[in-house]
């Protein structure tokens, strides 16, 4: 089963895509357990002895992502001047989320950092697709109880020198109806989408995320970079939304132990200021042309393309009765163009973005 | 089987969605055929006798909606005082269209009207699936061609007060390997999206669309016009994209014999001028605020997020290899925000606009 990311991260689970999961459930009301659900254990726990690293898995992560959520927004703000906006949301079935959005700032035209927590149950049929990607899951239980926890970031700048940048991890958990578990996995990546190139921002973005990913695995780099390009694609237009980053799903015990992946989730996150501020702090001021920001504005259109058309989380959470619209829609930019036939003249910067679009580069 | 508007009649076919038939069709190379393709047929009996009452529909109904282009074409440019960009285009498979756009006009921010006309074939499990609406379908046939013409039109004016207006009207056939006819329908209808709902505007557009459905069935304009609401319906937001005016498809003999529907598709679409310059030639010169500039941008949004997210016919299209992305996505806006969180005040128009879109009104 694949986990997507943006719609979960912007505010609903987004379990699952393609008819993996019927819409209807998070409507399910809670199944009938043997037992505390896995929402109550959790909140018991808290009350008790607040998280540690001995807490439950979901626990951490939950205290993980809300922990960097402030210091990104903390960072952030630095950076353009002005406050984000925060609002809090409680699911009414278990779980909630935090939605901080900073909109025509400074530097930012739309900067939205979004957390959320989900505990529902899944039915039988989600269950069966499921196993195909997670063989742990007994496929003879009537229901599961789900955990989903992810942060979620698109930072969209003002100046059309400075890239768009997005983010998402995100971990996810069943647990058999007497709340022992039964599979879980990580999911995330980082990706870059400039309107003007440079090449330096684009290795400066990369090679972060590799020391991140080098640290755990040799393999991971080359396998979520190519995994990043591949997803974000706008394939109607043989494009790609950006320069990419790294982007995987489904990673489980099949993979590494849960620690050591939780581990590299840590340290993908952990890279993330390191990876972006760099950039954004020397392109945010740079001089442009009104010209190169109607470029920027198509480049815009170009990304809600990608968001509304291929995005299989966004598409997941508008479909779900009951999602949180403005959190799943925060990484739409405040403002975008579509110019019929537009062509960048020959040699142009604009046509070079375009020409690394089509064919995506090694960057380290 | 549904044959979707927007796609097809921007420049694909758009012949069905959800899976009904495989996008490999179009891709498919030319079956072998027993005697002269429609293709052929339909020009040699061009090159010999021109177009005339005893010609076929096909050739009949490109006739009629490349007459018609040209003179709302004309009409336009007499509002806007500007010229619309006229691109032909081929499909190497047979047929091809002419796109016209306007773009960044006096009155229109972006006005694009397009002909297409498509020959092709399809696949057996297609014919098997479009058989669910159209009986007359041969089951037992490994290919048949299929013939497709349509007008599509999306003009979305500058002032805030004048409404957006989009229109589609097409014409399906099929044929067996023989050239004999198999089944044929047609499809299609208008509608008004308005940022700021001046009541007048919804009623004139209305009652002309009415007149023109009451000539032919009493029954037509209610049917047509529940459908149209139903169908623009920006689902995730609760919201219908506009204030609605008439959609059908699959009108074929289980309704009406041919004649009768052409001559009704013909006064639909020759109501289109009647139903829209009045409108906005009271709309285009209006003074109207920054702020009331700024809600325009964001309803450009939402109707982005139609298109790009709901539309069957636009999603085909994006996902059909070959197909012309620049004439399907004509239909967006040349700029759209995204605002979170985005409230209008108690009281205002714009609320009111909400509260229409929330609950489609009866107009006349």
């Amino acid at each position: 089963m694949n986990w997507w990311q943006s719609g979960f991260a912007m505010g609903v689970p987004a379990l699952a895509v393609g008819g993996l999961l019927g819409y209807e459930m998070l409507a399910q009301p809670p199944a009938l357990l043997d037992g505390p659900t896995i929402a109550e254990q959790d909140n018991l726990a808290k009350r008790e002895s607040g998280v540690t690293d001995n807490s439950s898995m979901r626990l951490r992560m939950e205290a993980f992502i809300k922990e960097h959520q402030q210091l990104i927004v903390q960072a952030l703000e630095k950076v353009d001047g002005n406050k984000f906006k925060v609002d809090s949301w409680q699911r009414p079935a278990g779980g909630g989320g935090i939605t901080c959005v900073l909109q025509d700032g400074s530097v930012f035209e739309k900067a939205g950092v979004n957390t959320s927590v989900v505990y529902g149950t899944l039915p039988r049929a989600a269950i069966a697709k499921m196993r195909a990607d997670h063989k742990a899951l007994d496929p003879d239980v009537d229901s599961l109880q789900f955990f989903a926890a992810g942060l979620s970031l698109v930072l969209h700048p003002k100046n059309p020198m400075a890239p768009t940048v997005h983010l998402n991890y995100r971990y996810f958990e069943t647990a058999q109806p007497d709340g022992s578990p039964a599979a879980w996995w990580f999911g995330g990546g980082s990706d870059l989408t400039p309107s003007y190139l440079f090449d330096e921002d684009a290795i400066h973005f990369h090679r972060h995320l590799k020391e991140a990913c080098d640290a755990h695995d040799k393999g991971y780099y080359p396998r979520f970079k190519r995994w990043c390009d591949d997803y974000f694609n706008n394939r109607h237009r043989g494009e790609s939304r950006g320069v990419g980053g790294i982007f995987f799903d489904d990673l489980d015990s099949a993979d590494k132990d849960r620690e050591q992946l939780f581990a590299f989730v840590r340290d993908c996150l952990g890279t993330f200021l390191p990876s972006y501020l760099p950039i954004i702090n020397r392109r945010k001021d740079m001089p442009f042309t009104e010209d190169e920001k109607l470029w920027q504005q198509l480049r815009r259109g170009r990304y809600v393309e990608f968001n509304l058309v291929h995005d299989r989380g966004t598409a997941f959470g508008l479909n779900t009765p009951g999602s949180r619209v403005e959190s799943i829609l925060m990484s739409l930019p405040l403002t975008a163009r579509w110019q019929y036939m537009h062509e960048p003249a020959k040699g142009s910067r604009e046509e070079r973005l375009l020409s690394v679009l089509r064919q995506p580069k090694e960057w380290v």
